[in-house]
């Protein structure tokens, strides 16, 4: 039985839903949202009902978008014949921060996975597929995580690549910039040493 | 500069502004949000406003109610006589747990902090001191916090009880039931001490 009026007990629950939050944490979000002006509050409830009614997938590298097409495919100044490969949209904010790469993406929105059912028809890989066929790319970067999921993932997609005239590359493992050896595993330290390459 | 469509950033946006949520989190819930049916939602962006909206202070003892009068105000079972003092809705629901406690509450929504501008008017203690003038209250336990902010807060409302005629007790400090003396800090146990009972 709860003391909490019932208003507030369903706002607990419906925070206690959300990923990576517990009971006792919904409870102090609930009275931080009763703290709010009423505005805020409003605020608040429409930018999540606005998100949901107003972000798509763009329809050509399924990234999130307000458009039909998002900024990047959109975009006159990216390389349409590098497509790099990433299991999900944050993905693609990590590898534009580094202000290095200047192709487009292709966002699976998942990794395969036998254990979760994942398989492939449940990530975008058939527009992926699309994509190679009809537009001229000459690269694909698979950019995955390099864990279980993401290595399976990226191997799946490789070999489906095989067919068709494009090259296939993988993101280089070795030693975080700036990073101490000393800190590095055992598997990272040998692929740095495995893919070694020369100083100028 | 973000890569996320506006509708995106927004909501990350006030996830953020949460208490206990960073940026990392938002994001993480907002994609969760983006997930979801639009449905739920909905319900979520309602749930927000509804409790906002319908969600007062209990008229007698500013617990949180959807009514005028809380369900414990309102009860003919709750002895009137007795107000346990707390600082938080959520005391009062530490309390009920305890099937113990059968009086009313007075909830003070804050205690006195010096240090965060928190004075005696910016909480709920002039609708206690109406109540005791206007009801028959015999007793008040204090139930703040065992912390220095609700220490202070229970020694000046004790204070301001002086004139009336009224028993204003505080919790009794101790060892924690099914705790370890081991784990117990000094301050703990030379209050356990002190106010140790006869045994039957």
């Amino acid at each position: 039985m709860s003391f909490f009026p019932a208003a507030l007990d369903n706002l607990i629950d419906k925070f206690a839903s959300l990923p990576g939050i517990g009971r006792k944490s919904a409870q102090r979000l609930a009275f931080h949202v009763l703290s709010l002006p009423e505005e805020e509050v409003r605020a608040f409830a429409e930018a999540l009902t606005a998100a949901k009614a107003n972000v798509r997938r763009c329809r050509i590298c399924q990234n999130l978008t307000e458009g039909e097409v998002c900024a990047i495919c959109a975009s006159d100044r990216r390389d349409k014949g590098t497509i790099c490969v990433v299991s999900e949209p944050r993905d693609v904010l990590s590898i534009e921060r580094g202000r290095e790469y200047n192709g487009t993406y292709h966002v699976l929105h998942g990794v395969l996975s036998p254990m979760r059912l994942v398989g492939p028809d449940d990530i975008c890989v058939k527009e992926l597929l699309a994509r190679i066929a009809q537009d001229e790319v000459k690269e694909v970067i698979m950019a995955t995580n390099p864990d279980t999921e993401g290595e399976a993932t990226a191997m799946y997609i490789a070999r489906l690549l095989k067919p068709f005239d494009v090259r296939v590359t993988r993101l280089a493992y070795g030693i975080p910039v700036g990073s101490n050896l000393e800190f590095a595993d055992d598997a990272t330290l040998s692929r740095a040493i495995e893919g070694r390459t020369e100083m100028a």
